[in-house]
């Protein structure tokens, strides 16, 4: 059995962690704390984990985090720079949810996150966890960053192509949709249900913080720069990624077939016949990226549809599935529940 | 394992039973049936089960129902009267999700179903597969009447005060509130998105067809007629019932824990602490009834709060509870998914 | 022209009482208090009145609203009664739509609301804004208290049978269903879209603010005590009140003309033929209540269904309704705007 | 006063037909039609009309269509190119809000509808009514095609930057989303509150009607054929559409100040200042498109968010303001509600 700690268990991608790993046949939940909540049984604040998981909310100074095998940070960003390196050092292996390891560019990540790297050693240590491009770096790794929801979606759509260099790299376009679970569990008016329901809107069109990030992952793919144009949107649904992806043919092949080979031995990447609309309610609560290609008209454009669960495949499942090789446990333990529909 | 059939697969109840079927470790999965559908890849339908449910439907006149162990009928009302007792017959045992057998009263059935019963005998073999009131009647059926959604969230809330004579049954009030899921997926204008979102309207008041199912059962309960006025209304949700219900007071007692005893073993039926609100999404695609109790202002009125997920608790969950009682499982095996929050 | 200000114009009543006034022919906006937004103009706020209404938040200390003719507050509770007596003695109209004048009694409202009252004297000279009820007391009224959104489905839909004693006062049921606008537009976790959306649940079930509110209303119009258990539910739409009302029955009577009789002259209160089911969207963005009853099988429970929106007859609508009855103009003026549907 | 009737009532833009025109102070409305539903009266099927419109819906056959000034065709494609012809030889003004007048080239038309075309010589008499495009036109015409609600959310976002030359016309975007009520009132599985609510899809992809409507539009601002990748998506709201636009700058330019300028007139075209992010409940219930322009990092690629509420300035509205400009009314009348927020 693997010993997990969890820091930070009250937001939404902590009670999909919860959720998963109360269902994994090989973890045992150690501690998760909450500095707010100390004390709290978890199953109160969510009382969905009722009889199945008896467990109270720790106080971080006190939860002993060093005796686990692995630690999930699903903290805002900032904390598990400050936190993770002790529990490192200590030889205890962590999964951040959070953005702190994401970028290599120390500078470029203070950029965008507006504080200063409190670890930029361990940024250079860590390893990206996109199991389908660097499954190997993850399987030694000690310290694993866990993708973004949106880079999830948009990099595992644009991979096959990226990488065999068959479409135009200055101009892609992800036109992306997310679920309002993608803000988190803040109170924020924005994220109201009477300000975000029946409603629809782009935000952080002059710069989203996963542009850096989706443009670091393209751009090793492709192994050279990529010029990406990301646009986010508020979608009034509680989960789900729908990302449209537009790219300009360079070379003619076979793509269908293409993205059918990048992703035949993938358990969670499914690639949808010719002419599929693949729906995010087709992955809800289930670990996995649906993905179809479409060329309309038979143009020079070609449009990728990616969806993911955004608290799933997004965050929380894919930070088991790393959790899952780093342990050298086959990489669907625990993960193989069925999408939700309707 | 059980060798599991499944007549008419195309709606909620036939794709919610999938789910859990397909994930089921003692079920063999041998044939859905379809007529429309006859050929199709139930995961070209259901895109959700793709990759991991490899099975057709099939024309009912071919399908091998009968060397099945179980048959589900997940079929419009009127279709397992006509069908089962063939199969029942050739020692196969049927759980029927419609209503074709829940009504002891043929003529009462015929009344509020608008058609004749092409099998009274049945009627009187099959057993009400509520687990919570009759386990052992059960697991000895051979066809099983599963309860309707709100005959399952009304008499699991009003059960324990029913059985012990402590409220007045002349005056029970139901005040039921159903996600739209519960309408079926037939293409109706009613069931629109357009129609039912963001709105919220009662239907059914001069007579639901699960009156007379809720009041057969809570007389059972009481060994005596009941006296009950049901109110259902239809919420801009997928999935869950929210039953309200309210009690006048006849006996003073410790109501709270009356429930709690009354519910002690029952793996599937939870009591909240006193002062607690359920919510449906805390049972959402879990197989779970929460309930609640109060007593506004310390007076005469009882209410109990009681949620369940009308697909699952209220359909193809409990139809698996039944499933399993009928063949010695472990009451819990294949239904110990936690519920989606959020 | 009647010069108008508004306190506190940010939240969900304050921009609907913009929506109205800003169309209403004998209307000038004067002014409009947020000490939060000073200087803001309201449609970068409120992008819905871009081009229609060329206004600043003003500081509340700064803001003439002593030249008004009529100040509405659309505050939390406790605001008014501070600041509407140096206004009221001034020779200015108001309207509260908080609750700060609507509990005659002045201990039972501080028990209720957690504070002491800072104006006793103007609670006993304001008059309860319910036009249906009291037409001409507001006529006269220098303080209207605009009553709350569910003690107006919830009156509306019990005063013909109160008025008329034809029910058993001490068993009144109101099993009321609102929109989550009703919770404001305050940051809180419960009122997130990712924690309403997909859900329900009842809250407040041990005790309601409103409840007082409604008992203190249906007491006037029987002339002695009722009891009432109200329990009020959140439901995941924007706008909208649904209170389903049982009342046993007393005495026999034709209880549809009794309702259509009692609302023959109301412009604002739509009895619909018997059988109806009025939904929630046949009253969106309108000021009306849509009404229809009930006697299912017959029996001696009468059920009332009354829909509103909760923003326009629950709020901003009845009190520009209750203006337009003070200064002498047609009561429906400004207010005729039909329902959006779907 | 102009004497106005309807063809085919029972939809969506038929019922915000007749919500605008019922308040519409020239308008008086004489007959609708609708062969199902002919003797029932509108409100009954549309109780947010009682009281309002007393009016049944004609047969029509009976229907005298011919004593009118205008009549609206709110019926489905089709249907207007078999009965339009009669009433326009007969004097009478029609608006379409359907497809059948508004492709040029009548066999192109026909390869995408799917029929023949049993008019096309009206078809070449017809003017397409954007009336920011073409209000001359428009106030001419016996026979106005209104635009489609995608057509007129992407043309208004292009067209300042297409007339003027200043973006690669081989290669925009649009990238559209838009509510289930652009799928109208028929029962159809795919528009099922339980399959479109909580779920977000492309459709249509390989090719979507409006493409080339909107393709002729551009095709004719810009004075040369135009490349377009158009990809239409399903959201769960009701109302609205927010197309996001992409353009390769070829020019550089001033483009706040060009879309400001082209707009400066327009009542019903509001450009948002710089970095604005417009939401489709900003418009809701309003005959309004709201635009704002990004250059994402200052690189090559011109954003244009657009939204518009597809029923109204996608619909009935627009088909309002054409009937406005055609009988020489203020192009406002009876077009001014506010948008309905929240």
């Amino acid at each position: 059995m693997i010993k997990v700690g969890i820091v930070g268990g009250t937001g939404y991608t902590g009670v999909e962690l919860l959720r998963l790993l109360a269902q994994h046949p090989q973890v045992q939940l150690i501690a998760i704390t909450s500095r707010a909540e100390a004390g709290t049984p978890v199953s109160s604040m969510f009382p969905s984990l009722r009889r199945r998981l008896d467990l109270k909310f720790a106080d971080p100074a006190n939860a002993d985090l060093q005796s686990c095998d692995v630690v999930f940070f699903a903290t805002p960003n900032g904390v598990a720079m400050a936190q993770a390196p002790a529990l490192l050092d200590a030889g205890v292996r962590v999964i951040d949810l959070a953005a702190d390891f994401r970028i290599k560019d120390v500078a470029e990540w203070e950029r965008w996150y507006g504080m200063s790297h409190a670890s930029p050693e361990w940024v250079a240590k860590a390893v990206y966890g996109l199991p389908e491009h660097d499954r190997d770096g993850i399987s030694k790794a000690r310290l694993v960053a866990n993708p973004g929801c949106y880079p999830t979606a948009v990099q595992l759509g644009f991979m096959p192509l990226v990488e065999a260099g068959l479409v135009d790299l200055d101009q892609l376009i992800a036109d992306a949709k997310s679920g309002v679970s993608g803000a988190g569990r803040k109170a924020e008016v924005g994220a109201l249900f009477s300000e975000a329901a029946d409603n629809f809107k782009a935000y952080g069109v002059p710069g989203h913080r996963h542009l850096p990030e989706i443009q670091q992952g393209l751009s090793s793919m492709a192994a050279q720069p990529v010029g990406l144009t990301f646009v986010p949107h508020l979608t009034p649904m509680i989960r789900g990624i729908h990302a449209t992806l537009y790219a300009r043919i360079k070379s003619e092949a076979d793509f269908q077939q293409i993205f059918e080979e990048r992703y035949s031995g993938e358990a969670f990447v499914d690639v949808l016949p010719p002419g599929s609309h693949p729906d995010t309610r087709s992955v809800r609560a289930a670990n996995v990226c649906r993905i179809a290609l479409h060329r309309p008209q038979q143009g020079k454009v070609l449009v990728v549809l990616s969806v993911i669960d955004n608290l799933v495949k997004g965050a929380a499942g894919q930070a088991v599935q790393n959790m899952n090789i780093m342990f050298g446990l086959p990489e669907t333990e625990g993960l193989w529940q069925l999408a939700v529909l309707p």
